[in-house]
């Protein structure tokens, strides 16, 4: 069961112009910025007013999420939702059978990551998140 | 200015399986179901255990929307955002060069809405709400 949206990824080509545009239209404001060479991408969270996210990824060069841009271009990537155990959400989901990206949770920005596959989900790219 | 996210907007080809789909995988609980011929779809907002929201879309037959799920598939369409004074945001991104699809807010699903062009927003669709 999920609890709530964690934060929406947004793919986009030059992560300064989009973090600027971002804050400028809707007074987002940085919450940190990271490069994460396994996800292939450069990050930076942005939290609006109350505390909702947004997670721009600029793909570093020569990786999987380069050929996404390449192929997809700027827009809405994904959404990560909370959960209290994600093994066991990815379990029941396998059981279901839900098609999973990540059979076992792995190491995220803050905590423990899996994605789901988006044809098990009506073409949305979902990732379940479970702090540390 | 932006709060948080209000839902996310998400076209699907068939409101009914993917209603089931999105209570089974993640315990999502049905708010309401409204058909909106105004935008093309028929609508069935979804509320998480904290209450984010998705709004599941499926496109009225011989409409816009049918014509972009034709396009692009199933998949994620929008994210809303909440703010206090939806005509003083939409003049002041037109006042920053930001291209509106709406210059002045409509009577949306709950409250008015009006949408930006997702050329001005790195390749997404957002649309802002203000709650009556």
């Amino acid at each position: 069961m999920a609890k709530e949206v964690d934060h929406i990824g947004i793919l986009v080509s030059d992560l300064d112009e989009a973090t600027k545009l971002y804050q400028d239209c809707f007074g987002a404001r940085i919450e940190k910025t990271e490069t994460l060479p396994e996800r292939g991408v450069k990050a930076t969270v942005l939290a609006l007013e109350r505390g909702t996210r947004l997670e721009l990824l600029e793909p570093l060069p020569d990786t999987n999420m380069a050929k996404v841009l390449e192929k997809r271009g700027e827009g809405l990537h994904h959404i990560t939702f909370e959960v209290d155990d994600i093994d066991s959400e990815l379990s029941r989901l396998a059981e279901m059978g839900v098609e999973l990206i990540d059979k076992k949770s792995r190491p995220g920005l803050e905590g423990m990551v899996g994605f789901i596959h988006p044809k098990s989900l009506r073409g949305v790219l979902i990732e379940l998140c479970q702090k540390v």
